[in-house]
């Protein structure tokens, strides 16, 4: 945990912002796999944890900001239950670490929230994404749990995204950990693979490098031939000679702070000259992005100056025609490059998403748009300083895409389709860095790892 | 997947167990960890996969007994989801494999079974273990979510409990891969674990050689020097000279069926003589259970004999005191062992367990204990040919339950509590292993794994 100074400043921040009325900040429960006690790792909720500092199951922090009182609704471990986990520490304690002084037991924050709408006060709660936390508020707030989204407070959302998306000193030195633990974990995977080895046994050593680290995963690792898929996770496919594996994956520390790179290798000791040629096209574009990186820029922009940069190297292998700036302004671009430039990042590897991409990656102003390729942009905002977000540019051939807007003829004043059907089997490329935003530029987060082509393939030098 | 015939002649038997109604088998739907789309690994419901053999997120299986009528009600991806996910089989084929004939797009489950309440048709499901199921099932069925596991069908229950208990042997060559990725999993460790390493370096060394194999967790791994509290998960202890690790894991294989297997070995070279003699009672504690274990044996007496087992070598190192049949009466052996022989192993690790351990561990007359001890006893009754089952006997030496319980003078007739405290900071042993129940005896399953104290040992000669 941090300093109890800092969970107090946090809520007392948070307190001033709201102004009026009670904040629920529910923690996450245990999730069963397949029957309730064979649970899933514990995730708690981030901003639960963000106001209290506190990592256990079946808490609610609720703060009544007009009688200035928090309170956290849990109960202790009775002794039973001790001889099956171990002791634990008491609520007490943690507590007083995070500054709040009232407990009160878990049953009892169903009485306080209910006569809280008995009184018909203003209750601000934040969209929920876990269906056990939905049927409670449901019941308790007496709202449809297919409404309960849409009557999520604003007010709590935006005055959230506000705090969280800054990040401090202390915070950074944690998010600096995670990106180590995650770039060890990319080492692992680079050093590691081998032709003939399946998907699931590189994954398999890149997990354990997080765990043995002390971390768990932020995020299920993307480890495949198939990079053209954006998520696609680790499978059972043999590695070969030839292909390229593409790692996309994060640690989270002990804070609970993420890490998320992405970095694209040879099966082979060295890439092939097509391989070679895209990959130095997806680094071209990361550092056109990288550069616009400052207060002030739209991330927008960053995005499409990656974009441009991707259309600009397709087109002098021939894969891309026509004036390029008409083509990005169209979306041709979105053939090969089908996502976002990258999001903010924190205890949340995408962070703060549970709370809306409206709030933290768009204003009231500047709203998401609903184009392919531009709908997937989580961050499109003005960047200021203390952001952490993700730059992670790609080019993809998925021959699903590229054969149904071939035959639709989607494009075709920019695309050579007969080029593009070459590469049906290239796979794809992205490369992923973590970057602060600072009072005049940018800062890459951890240390650095081996990004170039030629210094990929020394590392596979099997 | 299995064969279809496989598939179709499970339906079969349900069908006719139940003889009329509506069957709804819900798939599992993804979980997010702290976003929606930050989901823990997929696990599909058991039952569902047993009925349907089908893995992956958001199907309903709904039959229709009166009509002979099976549908899955679920979505293929869209071209969209492909770029995310890539491409994955269409539902029409993988229905084609398990032989049911019809789909309906998921938003049809609703009104289907909506009609049925309507029609006042009998509808049998399972208890939900997640709230997202009870969240639906409660909105379709107009019965308050608290109320549901209530309202869940016991002709159900029983039908799929009575199919499920007994393994066919394709399914224990399926059990057999999962418990030998499970005997490699505890070989790592034994292999790994050296001190100065933490409990966390051990179990991501565990859980690669899991994902290595192309298999994942069954359950969280417990792993540590704590091993006196039942359930501890790795942390971040420092291993030390003297200690020792106790390792409770388990692989699930491809066809999603689980091992169990515990072992626990000295972080030295060698157990102290201490050690070895608790490991040795523990030996023959688990010896001794399995020589009962045959069709026709009440495995609570399997536990009973164990129990008794553990009391008589405890008794010969001077901590248990008295007669020892009306210390196994009164209970006095729960101070060391704490929980239950072992239960049933299959598609679950603890198999069926979200179904009702009433169903699956007890009967109609044999009715489980409310005593601490035997109420964590997940099965009890008869043992019958085709069970698969895990017998895990233990001692733990608790220090909170044993402050507690000589402060009461609990048992002071059977315990000698002063000897017991010299225990204090022993830790804990476990042995467990998986076994078929056979027409006349028992069969270990999986390749043999080093059990006793000398071949651990020489394990650990590093």
């Amino acid at each position: 945990m941090f300093s109890k100074e800092t969970y107090i400043n946090r809520r007392q921040v948070l307190k001033k912002a709201i102004g009026s009325g009670l904040i629920i900040l529910p923690g996450n429960e245990e999730v069963g796999m397949n029957y309730r006690d064979n649970i899933y790792p514990f995730k708690q909720d981030s901003s639960f944890l963000y106001y209290s500092g506190i990592d256990t199951p079946n808490l609610f922090l609720v703060i009544d900001v007009d009688a200035d009182i928090e309170i956290v609704f849990g109960d202790d471990l009775t002794i039973e239950q001790t001889v099956w986990t171990g002791p634990q520490e008491s609520l007490a304690i943690s507590l007083e670490k995070s500054g709040i002084s009232a407990i009160q037991p878990l049953s009892f924050v169903e009485a306080m929230i209910k006569n809280a709408v008995q009184q018909q006060r203003t209750i601000h709660f934040l969209p929920p994404y876990r269906a056990a936390i939905t049927l409670k508020l449901s019941n308790w707030l007496g709202i449809d749990p297919s409404a309960l989204a849409k009557k999520a407070s604003v007010a709590l959302s935006k005055a959230i995204v506000a705090q969280r998306s800054y990040k401090t000193n202390e915070e950074l030195t944690e998010i600096e950990k995670a990106i180590d633990i995650t770039a060890a974990m990319h080492l692992k995977a680079m050093q590691t693979a081998r032709p003939g080895m399946t998907e699931y046994e590189v994954a398999g050593q890149v997990e354990g490098t997080a765990i043995t680290s002390g971390g768990q995963l932020a995020f299920p690792i993307i480890l495949t031939v198939n990079g053209q898929y954006l998520h696609h996770h680790a499978g059972g496919n043999i590695l070969k000679e030839g292909q390229m594996v593409l790692c996309d994956c994060g640690a989270e520390n002990k804070m609970h702070y993420a890490g998320d790179m992405t970095r694209t290798f040879p099966v082979s000791n060295t890439f092939t000259t097509q391989q070679k040629e895209i990959y130095n096209i997806v680094l071209k574009a990361e550092e056109a992005a990288m550069a616009t990186l400052q207060p002030g820029t739209l991330f927008r922009d960053s995005h499409l100056v990656a974009c441009k940069e991707i259309l600009i190297g397709l087109k002098s292998l021939g894969l891309v025609k026509g004036d390029l700036d008409e083509a990005l302004a169209a979306g041709a671009h979105t053939l090969f490059f089908q996502c976002g430039l990258g999001h903010m990042m924190g205890m949340d590897v995408h962070d703060m998403e549970n709370i809306g991409e409206e709030y933290v990656g768009y204003t009231d102003t500047l709203k998401k748009s609903t184009e392919f390729g531009l709908k997937s942009l989580r961050l499109a905002k003005e960047l200021e300083e203390g952001f952490v977000l993700t730059v992670e540019p790609g080019i993809y051939f998925i021959p699903e895409l590229i054969n149904q807007w071939q035959s639709e003829k989607k494009y075709s004043e920019f695309i050579n389709y007969d080029k593009v059907q070459k590469y049906s089997k290239f796979g794809g490329i992205r490369i992923e860095e973590d970057f602060l935003i600072t009072k005049d530029t940018y800062q890459l987060l951890g240390k650095p790892l081996a990004k170039t082509a030629e210094d990929i393939e020394s590392l596979r030098n099997y």
